[in-house]
């Protein structure tokens, strides 16, 4: 085996806390002769998930557990190589759940092709028009509701999923306060993202500043992190508020049980809703949302920032950055 | 003043945990002459619900906080005994929010005329037509949306919103699982209320009585009391389920911040949606509610069972039962 042999990220432990290094391994990936119907596709981008720490958990989830010595589950693109199938073209680009592996061996079956030209563009087909695109346009459409006029609040609003939101929620007219960690990251929220106000998590209590950011109270909330950004976002709910249920980052390397929500009653006077969704549900109705998203990326009032890390061993680290918030923008691990 | 002198029930001091006789009292009503338009009402019966211990806080709820040295809030119906009113002439029944107090002077404002001849069933007037049975059945029937064949389950279920919603849902074609207090709670959730099963909380895991009992999961949880018990049924909670967040009684006394709910992520993979109401919002509504249950309290499907303390210095120990489950059907408070 030299060098160049591609390889497959496998997953070997279940990570307690923070995935380590160590419960990951690096393994060949098997190079044979294809069979017929088969095509064999270079792996060129994946895309690094919040959720993927969950997938790694015995916990039951919206997608079984991956098992122990399985290679590592992600989207991703990759092209054809070479090929026994009429239908998947040498230089076919297919998107799908490629997994975290340089090198797969595929009959098409659950990858999509997507042109056979130029290399895709990772922040298109990764991010905005990909899952993390469709999450953000659904949860906020369909569960969030938001009205023109309505203050919405988003978490970990950085991030792949959020900083799509705060844009969303912006061009349907909302007022839009955006939740993150340091100050560099709520100005690209004010700057880059258009949020009309931002709240950093890490600078004091984030229930006295989300009373300054939204004096009137809150109508949306989406929410990624749980815990107590939760907790005070519920104490702020208007009349008939919607919370978007999208994820819970801030428990996810919890070792211990994480604090609870303590102000659900909250739910109770202010008539509100909390509600949880998976994407997957929606992946039939893409086209709706890739419509609806294209004009706002041409004319760049939906910027798809992505934040790149080289190298299938990076992996580990890319995940770590994810849950920590270490990334800006949707974090993309590229291969090979 | 004489012992028979009419007395109304002060809030004094604002309860540390449990409601103490001391965080009240009784001072006399003082006695005078009617001004025109006003009648003077003897108050009968007032109910006692766990909602109050909130109104004696100086939290912000859907109703503002009783304030020191005021009478307590509460619904309730008397009978006028004096009149210079024509619209209220004498042996007028009035029902609504007469506060705890044997004797009330009142130009009608806010008060309901409900017949002039036999006093009212307090079974029906202030439990099940009342704000008791219309929060049963508002909350069940839209917010928590039961189908025929799904399963629903009620906490606090002995009590009287929870026994309401038992015999609604059997009633709508539900599999009923009610949880309960003790032995003889769960007995009569099943032989009077018609409960398909009952899970006892204080017997062992709720969580593993509650996988039993609903071995398919979860489709409606109709939720009185918040903490461990909502807990453990959002880990079973089926697809696209209810949460109908009714009260938390659980929490009601609690004097430091109640232990919090760690199981809200699992809104996300069920799909399931988690949402507060207040019974106020749907009283326009009452007479399609009350048309509704009236044929099955005349078949007996629909049993209004209520519990009454006599005596106006009994209200701490009324609203203690009511707070620690001491009652079993509605708690009511006979006064005079």
């Amino acid at each position: 085996m030299t060098a160049s042999s591609p390889q497959a990220l496998h997953l070997i432990a279940r990570p307690a806390g923070e995935p380590k290094d160590s419960d990951f391994e690096l393994r060949p990936v098997p190079v044979r002769e294809l069979a017929e119907g088969e095509a064999r596709v270079r792996v060129s981008h994946v895309s690094i998930d919040p959720a993927m720490r969950i997938w790694m958990t015995e916990q039951k989830s919206y997608w079984p557990p991956v098992a122990l010595g399985e290679v590592m589950r992600a989207a991703g693109y990759g092209q054809v190589v070479e090929s026994r199938n009429a239908r998947l073209p040498v230089g076919t680009w297919l998107s799908g759940m490629t997994g975290i592996t340089e090198m797969l061996y595929t009959d098409g079956r659950g990858l999509r092709p997507v042109g056979s030209g130029e290399a895709p563009d990772p922040a298109r087909i990764l991010h905005l028009f990909g899952a993390t695109g469709l999450t953000a346009y659904f949860g906020l459409k369909e569960i969030g509701q938001p009205k023109a006029g309505e203050t919405v609040v988003v978490s970990a609003a950085a991030g792949a999923v959020g900083s799509t939101v705060v844009q969303l929620a912006k061009a349907w007219g909302c007022r839009v306060v955006g939740i993150a960690g340091g100050p560099a990251k709520c100005a690209q929220l004010i700057e880059e993202f258009g949020a009309d106000a931002a709240v950093d998590y890490k600078a004091g209590e984030v229930g006295r500043a989300l009373s300054t950011a939204c004096p009137e109270g809150i109508d949306v909330y989406f929410d990624n992190v749980g815990g107590d950004i939760l907790d005070a976002v519920l104490k702020r709910l208007r009349m008939h508020a919607r919370v978007v249920v999208c994820g819970g980052i801030s428990q996810y390397n919890a070792t211990s049980a994480p604090k609870g929500i303590v102000n659900h009653l909250a739910l109770i006077s202010a008539r509100a809703r909390m509600e949880g969704f998976v994407v997957i549900d929606y992946l039939q109705r893409a086209e709706e949302a890739i419509a609806a998203m294209a004009p706002l990326v041409a004319s760049g009032r939906l910027k798809g920032k992505i934040d790149v890390l080289e190298g299938i061993a990076r992996f580990p680290e890319a995940l770590r950055r994810v849950l920590s918030g270490g990334n800006v923008g949707k974090q993309v691990l590229a291969l090979g």
